[in-house]
């Protein structure tokens, strides 16, 4: 379908939303462990039971894809409640599925994704337009399932829902990290289970060209170490992105990020080769050129073939981060610039971009590309997605342009959950724009980047995080209660477990190799306990601060690669310190659950010190190791101060506050995350007020 | 080739043995992780650096398996320490491995898998007559890499190799409980990986029948509910097993255990039918018709067509627990016995075997039956495999039998690893038999009975206790130092998670199912704190103490399925108690650890309390948990008992030894294994005796 159909559903979709949902009815329901949540939830009373005679009924349109829905879910909910399902089904079924009509043969943007589900203590059903929703409902009944008193269960439920935007992705770069396809299936049942539906592959970079390419076959022998995918392997891929209402958007990155490309084919670039794979990161001056007839004839070449393998409506061609130095060193690239009339890089770039598009145009799919193909004169039915803001976005919209949002969507950046979900595609800028204009925003996509990330570490780097963006393009707008979304991620980490994610399993097993096959069970939970509270330096430091120059064949076996992006333990050790610092004369439990976890960790650093002398892994974090010491015995000066009025002098503050601050420096690219909590603890302290004082 | 080769290279083994290895050797080691421990170790001074730079090159005889090996090798490597490592060779390779020349086709018993280590700071080779050596270098080699302060190495040393025992299997029963090819392969990297070389694979019994037979495919199709493997999957798999040098020894368990034979071919019981696949446990009176030709007509065809997919010189053919009921229940057969002068039902099992085993020579192979099998008549070339015991494999021997032990390696009994490793199949009666009939001994198998097993927990199961096994059929016989053995376990499992094995990562997960997707990581604490510390009932107890009747349909969801069998916290507890109680006044770590243990034990109930009331999986393990809060508060009396002189009343101890021994006693199919370590604390409380008063 086309874009105009989408705008047209997506109408109906916010109306639906506003007259279904408000934040109120989410929190009614504290114990619905729903992610995202629906945009209409109530409850009932009681719950149906789960047991071994669970069955599934099939009802309406019927289609074999439906069926393997059904195989998957019961293969899940049998891994959720390890009761032993077979694929029953009768017409008494415990479970019954109405589905009215066929989706698109092929996935498209904007169809029916609805769904009803109404489980009562006697059965359960969910009523759909097309299988996209069934198969949603599908996933809403897992995430209801819970252990009762009295045995499996759903609780009684009545659900209306439907996404707020029709184009909720996740893209992976599997060029500066191969990663194998097995791993990008386990994360394709992860977006399911989180409603996601697009799939967006960033097959080509400089560091690698990631797909079998018959007609240009040294594209992907000469550009990717043997680390790519074929064409078969493609195919299946797609059809099992189809089978889990996913849509499969290809990247091929160009002009620039593309010097796999010219390793192959030296002939495509700007400045004289021969050309290598790429090892290093970030923004490189090798670029297609533009002025060179052959390029667009090699390109109209590569997308008929590539538009034939992909057979999504979209295909994205990148555009980001071309330097345009290859192109100011190339005279006869500035005389053509001049005899075109094209003053700068930008209008090269846009020329490029205008005459790439067309190509894609003719082979019948309609372009996606970055923040900077949309440069003037680019054509009307391009979608920008931007990582650049909603600022970019709500220009573009404002210019009759489509747009998803990506920015304030980088997994790679090691931003908390609670941050991503505060980043909404129609704040900012966005909210001024007019309703027509705010239709042009058709959703976002969060961006696994992978200078950093392989397939060991890949699902930790993705999820949990990735399903509260998840639910910020489906839920409501106003679904935005950050303790609610904190308590349903813990419990959908669990559900993505059961699927074969590996976010908290690859955990223990990295801080087993950094400790080595010799260290004892104490030397380990010591390391576990510093790893639980440190993370990876954020946004774009990690270059900067690494050891040595970092290339795609650096070992990721640091702490830095092993430790979560975001901090469990930091995080619950802050609101426990919110809580006190406002209450502490009635926190008693509060306190003493301070007082072991600081304690705990003041004395950690002896117990990590035997293996720091052993392992040059830990010994290359005993910094951190003993920051954390330190933070603990400041800590629990500051408990006791609390409780001695008069006690703290202001320059025990002064120093401490100055001590805490040399600990939230980053050390070996970790930062020490409790350290700003520590510091409020400190600040708590007061000459004139004390516990032992106030209390009763 | 022969058995009578195996005996000559046995004694081979011996001799070598005895000439390089010492107990003392093994001691002089504490820092090599190696399992099983080589026959003769030398240490050296420094390492081998291991970096992205490692490389491997093969010389002498040449095999693709060995080309595998080598990948295999470097694939685990590249896990183990986070490297990109890829298969390089070259001439000046980090570690060059020599072999003399080519195994066996088929591989045999007793065939020379004897190699030379050597590692020193420029380098590593091995040597080894055959790739079996060669590949057992491998393991060692990847065993001795370790984390040092400057990096990945492996310490400069000498090694000399040989098996004690040529016969060193794992028998697995995926008949109760199917077990998909998946988990056996990565069950046969873990017999690889401690050397063991033979895996017994126990295709049928009454609950399921495993292997497609194109001859009588009723056999499978409906003896197994669809859960069989295909001859071409079963082709695969045992090339995959040589690969790994590891030989496949199918058993097709004949004449009873073969109900579900019956289903599909009810002419061969020894009762009226129809039958169907038996869904309980136990021995059933089903049998085969042992005085009917058409039997032995069948079982020729059968056997024909399966010694042409098993490879292997042995074939098993059961043998054990024929209750003969159907045998007395039918006249035809009561006839029978007595126009052939067969005196009883065991003679006329002797019979069938006899008959069998003629069938099973024609086809080529030798025989393997378990103890049954070994009654008057049976000839000579028959291999004894022993449930119960070394009395019964010495009794063999001494009539010429040669035979292995598994009594005392039933891995499904839960015992701990050092009883496991306490039996020596040289041991009791065997260690009387002479020189001669001590040849006959081959070694030993451990045995996966899979009632209580299934795919989700078969790993937990079997390692890494299955490791303690295979050092004691590979390892010297006076290699027996419990301690040492423990700490090489927890390192060897490491190395066994990093092959894919599950044995850790399957525990936290399903503790969570258990807890239920809402719990609080404080609550899954409390869970894993109550689940660290109770195992399941041992030995053949679990059955008779179920809830319900249970059946291959039971869940096995329960804290009884998810717990290890061996309590390494309980264990460490215990240690911790014996030395303590030795020298309570000089331990103040001691007392300080046991004081922290028990009080976390004693607060435990409280936390786990809310899980309780929501989980009926929790609900039912309450009174555990109780117990263990009870348990927590008796040690700690105790240690504050110990420090009063003259305070402890005998009337006390007594109170507090009734009330534990209370504890001892299982509850939902759990023991709480603290307990008797507890009971060592109240019993160390002495009237007369305190710490105040002795402290210098």
């Amino acid at each position: 379908m086309s874009v105009g159909h989408g705008v047209q559903a997506l109408g109906l979709i916010c109306f639906a939303v506003l007259l279904c949902s408000s934040e109120a009815s989410a929190q009614e329901q504290p114990r619905l462990n729903l992610m995202p949540l629906p945009a209409s939830v109530q409850t009932g009373s009681g719950g149906l039971r789960i047991n071994s005679s669970f069955s599934v009924a099939l009802t309406g349109h019927s289609e074999a894809r439906l069926d393997r829905a059904v195989q998957r879910f019961l293969r899940q909910l049998a891994r959720e409640t390890g009761l032993p399902l077979s694929a029953k089904t009768s017409s008494k079924a415990t479970l019954a599925i109405h589905t009215d009509h066929a989706s698109k043969e092929i996935q498209e943007l904007g169809e029916d994704e609805s769904y009803a589900l109404e489980v009562s203590p006697d059965g359960a059903k969910i009523e759909a337009a097309t299988p996209l929703g069934s198969m949603h409902g599908l996933q809403t009944f897992l995430q209801l399932m819970e252990v009762s008193p009295d045995g499996f269960a759903a609780p009684a439920v009545k659900i209306q829902d439907k996404p707020r935007f029709p184009w909720r992705g996740l893209m992976i770069d599997v060029s500066r990290h191969f990663i194998p396809l097995e791993i990008l299936r386990r994360n394709l049942d992860g977006m399911e289970a989180v409603k996601m539906n697009v799939f967006h592959w960033h097959l080509s970079e400089n560091q690698g060209f990631r797909v079998e390419s018959k007609k240009f076959p040294k594209l992907h022998t000469m550009g990717s170490d043997g680390l790519y995918y074929t064409q078969d392997e493609i195919r299946d891929f797609i059809a099992y992105a189809r089978d889990c209402g996913i849509r499969v958007v290809p990247e091929f990155d160009m002009p620039g990020h593309s010097t796999a490309w010219f390793a192959g084919h030296p002939e495509l670039a700007s400045g004289p080769g021969p050309y290598e794979i790429e090892r290093k990161w970030g923004v490189f001056n090798p670029a297609m050129d533009p002025t060179n007839e052959k390029t667009y004839k090699f390109l109209d070449e590569f997308v008929r073939e590539m538009t034939k393998l992909f057979p999504d409506h979209y295909f994205h061609i990148g555009g980001d981060e071309v330097n345009g130095k290859q192109w100011d060193a190339n005279a006869k690239i500035q005389e053509f610039k001049k005899s075109h009339g094209l003053k700068d890089n930008e209008a090269l770039q846009a020329y490029f971009s205008q005459r790439l598009q067309k190509i894609v145009t003719k082979h019948g799919k309609a372009v996606v590309g970055w923040d900077e193909v949309f440069i003037p004169g680019v054509p009307k039915d391009i979608v920008i997605q931007s990582w650049r803001g909603q600022a970019a976005l709500s220009q573009a919209a404002s210019q009759g342009f489509h747009g998803i949002l990506s920015n304030g969507y980088y997994l790679d950046l090691g931003w908390p959950a609670a941050r991503h979900y505060a980043v909404d595609p129609m704040s900012g800028a966005a909210a001024n724009l007019t309703p027509e204009q705010q239709q042009l925003i058709l959703g976002g996509e969060s961006c696994m980047w992978t200078e950093y990330v392989n397939s060991e570490n890949i699902d930790s780097r993705i999820w949990p995080r990735n399903a509260a963006i998840a639910e910020r393009l489906w839920s409501p707008q106003n679904v935005t209660d950050v303790a609610s979304m904190y308590t349903r991620l813990h419990a959908i980490g669990t559900g993505l477990e059961w699927l074969g994610l590996t976010h908290r399993t690859y955990y223990p097993q990295m801080l087993r190799r950094i400790a080595g096959p010799s260290a004892s069970p104490e030397e380990l939970a010591a390391l576990r306990t510093l790893a639980d509270v440190v993370e990876p330096v954020k946004d774009y430091t990690r270059e900067a601060t690494a050891p040595a120059e970092p290339t795609s064949a650096t070992p990721l076996n640091r702490l830095v690669d092993a430790v979560p992006l975001e901090s469990e333990t930091a995080r619950r050790f802050g609101e426990l310190v919110d809580k006190f610092v406002v209450g502490f004369c009635h926190e008693a439990d509060g306190e003493a659950r301070l007082r072991a976890q600081l304690t705990a960790w003041r004395d950690n650093d002896a117990k990590l010190q035997p293996l720091a002398q052993r392992s040059f892994l830990v010994r290359e974090v005993a910094a951190s190791s003993q920051d954390l010491s330190a933070l603990g015995a400041v800590g629990l000066a500051a408990l006791d101060l609390i409780h001695k009025a008069g006690a703290a002098a202001d320059d025990w503050k002064t120093q401490q506050l100055a001590a805490t601050e040399q600990i939230k420096q980053p050390k070996t690219q970790l930062l020490l995350v409790p350290a700003p909590a520590v510091q409020k603890l400190v600040e708590a302290v007061s000459p004139g007020r004390s516990c032992s004082a106030s209390r009763p």
